[in-house]
């Protein structure tokens, strides 16, 4: 199995997949907790647009880890800021 | 300028310094605020090891935009880790 995929694709796909499935346990404690006020919005923002930018890059680079991880991770991040603006209090 | 590099390295790099300068504003935030209560913990050691998976994957695809943003985003992320440890209210 690891003969057929290079050693670089292996190590992006365990890339891939860890840098994914962080978000998670973020989405998870910020739903539980109903706060997201210590998560920079601008971070979020700014996070967001990058991962456009390397849903873009593997596209055309035809780097298809980075492509299917910043997919996922951009869903991950959409619902974790949505969270964040719909928990928010007011200073 | 942009004719002498291509379209997938130009995203690569905008992407690249997106998704890394995104993490500052987080550590400055955590910085002032001395609170990362609402930011998950499992989420930054999951996104620490996989940076380092995408760091090799960088170096052994050659693909430079993944290894330089990643290396710099894995500084960043390690100093809100270490400042969320320093600051943790016990519960």
């Amino acid at each position: 199995m690891i003969d057929i995929i290079n050693k670089a694709e292996l190590y992006g796909y365990i890339a891939a997949l860890l840098t994914t499935i962080a978000f998670l346990p973020q989405l998870i404690r910020t739903f539980r907790t109903k706060s997201a006020d210590d998560v920079s919005l601008l971070m979020l923002v700014i996070f967001i647009i990058g991962l456009l930018f390397w849903i873009l890059y593997g596209w055309q680079s035809k780097a298809f880890p980075v492509l299917i991880a910043n997919l996922v991770t951009l869903i991950l991040n959409c619902s974790i800021l949505l969270l964040k603006l719909v928990y928010r209090t007011r200073a």
